[in-house]
């Protein structure tokens, strides 16, 4: 049995709490979040102890993996001290917003001997998991272009995210279409050009980029293109718009994950997805598949995936498209293998 | 441990082995076949003991559960026997071909005391699901109308299913929507109406309907429309065509499975649909789920469903279609509550 | 020059008034409607002289053709008076809503030898018109089956037409699929079934059907299968629902006009449909190509069409339909050809 | 009436003739291919006079217009006699390959003091057009990005261009996309990232690039995203893939061009249109509307366009493109403002 402490009790924390719930093998037992009340609610809810420093929760012992669901600039201390006490990790994406802090918890991770997988969960969308499988099987051929988009509405900027002023679209978005892109070309990125703008949401009070394009250029001359933006209308359908392109020599994949063959008119008319939500009382979705299969893959004592490389080097891969927006020119990237 | 033996070895009986192979709680032990080679092949694969005579495999005894896996025509004898050995059912839709035999599964399930599901596997597709939820809930209102559409393409009737003749898109498609439609409805069908034409798929050596269309009326005098047929093209991109609509009072619900978000242009253009294939080496998708859901019931003594009231009530209105079919008139139907 | 009076100036008056306004061998000299304050808008916005009363304008003399877009019930005295007076006649669908009306307008339109047309508009729309160009080349083979999916949100019968009670789905929509189906499948329809429910736009004050679903059997023993609702959620993207479905012995084809690849998310989520509208400010469209068609027809002597015989044979399959919604019962039809 | 000449008697040169066939107003009386058989061909179908010298052609006199209808390469020369003769011009897009060719045509057309339209035809698409419109009326607020694909598969610059290793999917493709993209955002494109790769087509013998993506940068920061190739396996149902999204501060559009609501499954499975086509024995879409607009205009007296201006600005972002393809460097475009 793998006792698991969650550090985060947003929407996420309580996300990863009910994959959780009754899955064989697993048990939460505690959770931790700066705010009293909101650690409480979920402990209520799934009957966890409620802790508001991480330490407090460490110490307690006990705890064979922790999941770090803090914000994306605050991963690092979290991360570090739960690699310490010798828990394993699962930490949402990007890894860390610095280089520094994705060295940091990587050594913490090497020196403790634990396990750490980093959240991107896209790999368990079974269209981005079908794209990569016929990738891997050779059945795209040479991957020649990746057209990617994945953007949001005004909603997750403005009301979702309190922190969103310190995060983008290149760190929120990308972060999982950089690891996509990257996953399923499996080929070193050689360099990156960005492009984007801001003041849309900046008026709105979050001071950060509206919207951003990233071109990628592969170690084999051949090339990715992501957008993202967070300016999409609330009036749409879904608060996400994610499409998929890939033309390999062999084949090409189109993926609309738009309205996911499900449409409702009711008070509104919404686009309420397939790939979520409950079935038999269970959550389902990406996201739960990705916290089953670290608690699984730990109690069978399987290594966790994607991991740290992955981590730093889509983290190496956002920094960048960031550097490039600021400088307007090309940014070349060392090439690390893409694990 | 629930030990479930399979009595069936084609195209489903491998599925349902395969689908609670390393599934937690549930042992598939044996695997029975007319023919020898099927049965040994799937033995093989998953480890299990082979038989050619259910009731060899009954016999050798420590069969908690049984999935029926025959042909349609096939369910009453390996259903009454199981069940008298003290087996739990799984059987495939539809529960069988005659009230006759309805009635002797029935009977014989009720005397043995044991438990049985009928294998409406779209009960755990995420769509239709998720229809039936909302309509639970009350959020789609009075269920005004449903248009369901559910079709394969000629490979079906002439090259997947050797006993098509004995079978019809009434049978093999409509059984699946007629259990959605009253499952969503949730009230009792009083009256059937159908039409169809026959033609092509006899020129093709397989003597059964080409098209059929039910139109079903509720006690409340709203409505469902039903088509299926079997004579769509093969150079359509997937085997299947699935349209659900169904209009409320309250919301309206459009679900599309056509293409599921996944479009692949390689040696051909395929849709291979999202809700099935493998997730980290694991099957997924409705029926897959359903068989989960069934060991699961019995190993944690919960009830299983659907079960034989709705099994005998599909077939019923299944029975209906066709005597419809038959004398172009309406058929009333004596209106059991739809459990 | 053929010019051109138009009865009745809402939006179809005015829609056909713009239609042709303009167009080379055309023009538009008069209108009329009952509500004086309506003929004036349209006669002023189009330079055309008002009238209050269809006598008064046909005998000031110098018509060569009438446009009637009158309410469905109201096209027989208009129809028959502008044929006495050697107008030749676009008429609305559906021609009438009665038998005798039909017989009525036909004959007159016979003994004063001019021409009519039945404003079927579906003919000019490019999806239905290549299934019908298809079929006629015989690369759909024999057409087994048609499913005809023809809705509206409640707008239309509770804002947009003020005698949507003296109407229905069955006359409103279904003389469009009915024509269509008739079009496509060219062979003569020997009975039909037909079911629905009423009750939601009775509590909204109107007293007609809610949904009709009809089964049209040919007399080569294959079907087609239309649905019509009028109670599709106005939260719904677009007022109108259109799906169509043909499976032939040789082709299928899969029509799917609900977004017709425009979607538009600002303060609402729309789609504005891609196959009407104005292109260089000269109105496009199904009903505007075939006003044009039909004046252009008269200008070069050419026959139009389609007539009397199929505006008769749409509206006995109409009455079919609402017959057999009162009987419960299939209702035969003497079979002429589908012209 | 207009008397039109065309020049070039392939595929675009037979379109042109079969759209101003019976069109009023204009009449097409010659035509010139440097092959005298398919000049000949194309002459015998619409009845013209065929010349195999574009100077002939012209010699004889009596052109009120020339379409010159040539490979991109070839367009200068034809363009520069035909307006020095005293011809209108309509010229296939893009205006030319160089700088130079644009100029040397501008010069003559302005010194005869003819008109010129560049055949920017996606301005005649009506989804292009619906876009255009909106921003046009502010209904989309500031444009913030554009994303915008359009791709072939192999076919076209393997077996339906002779000259495409003269071509690429930037002169090819990108000048519709780029025409469009400045058309809505209506402000000047100040710089050019372009990235791309090629070996596919090379391998079969067509030396050009596979893949082209350009980031336009306009003088306000927004962005615009196009994505071109020319390798889209043979399998897909349409020889275009054409998306189109616009993100403005007040409404995004989001265009997808794909089946246009049409599939038919035959043969093959194919998506073939719905926006052009035959109605009524008369050939309708973008090209054939545009070129009735040319001599609409030109009959009545107006103004025709886009013209020389536009067609000059879209040559110099495609050189762009491929001069920061060349670089791998960001390009500045001096900035006139977009007509």
């Amino acid at each position: 049995m793998v006792n698991v402490g969650i550090v985060g009790a947003g929407i996420r924390g309580h996300m990863y709490a009910q994959s959780l719930a009754g899955f064989p093998g697993a048990k939460v037992v505690a959770v931790c979040d700066l705010d009293p009340q909101a650690a409480r609610k979920v402990a209520d809810e799934f009957g966890l102890a409620a802790f508001t420093d991480h330490r407090a929760m460490l110490e307690r012992g006990g705890l064979d993996a922790v999941i770090v669901a803090t914000p994306d600039f605050a991963h690092r201390e979290v991360a570090v001290d739960a690699a310490r006490s010798g828990a394993h990790l699962l930490l949402e994406k990007p890894l860390a917003m610095t280089a520094e802090d994705c060295r940091a918890i990587s050594e913490a991770v090497r020196e403790a001997g634990v396990q750490c997988m980093v959240g991107f969960e896209n790999r368990w969308n079974p269209a981005i998991r079908r794209i990569h499988d016929l990738s891997a099987a050779g059945e795209l051929g040479q991957v020649l272009t990746q057209n990617i988009l994945l953007s949001n509405t005004y909603y997750v900027p403005t009301r979702m995210i309190p922190w969103a002023a310190r995060s983008s679209p290149a760190w929120f978005l990308m972060s999982h279409t950089v690891d996509a892109a990257l996953w399923i070309a499996d080929k070193p990125v050689t360099s990156v050009f960005a492009s984007g703008s801001r003041g849309r949401l900046a008026e709105l009070g979050v001071d950060t980029w509206d919207v951003v394009h990233a071109l990628l250029t592969f170690g084999d001359g051949t090339t990715a293109n992501l957008t993202s933006t967070w300016v999409l209308p609330e009036s749409s359908p879904s608060i996400i718009d994610f499409q998929y392109k890939v033309v390999g020599s062999r084949s090409a994949v189109d993926v609309d994950l738009q309205d996911q063959g499900f449409r409702q008119a009711g008070g509104s008319y919404t686009w309420p997805g397939l790939l979520g939500g409950e079935i038999d009382g269970r959550l389902q979705g990406p996201p739960t598949w990705m916290a089953q299969s670290f608690v699984s893959a730990l109690a069978e004592g399987r290594p966790v995936g994607p991991g740290l490389d992955q981590g730093t080097l889509v983290t190496d891969v956002v920094l960048a498209v960031l550097e490039s927006l600021r400088t307007g020119g090309v940014v070349p990237l060392a090439a690390p293998s893409a694990a």
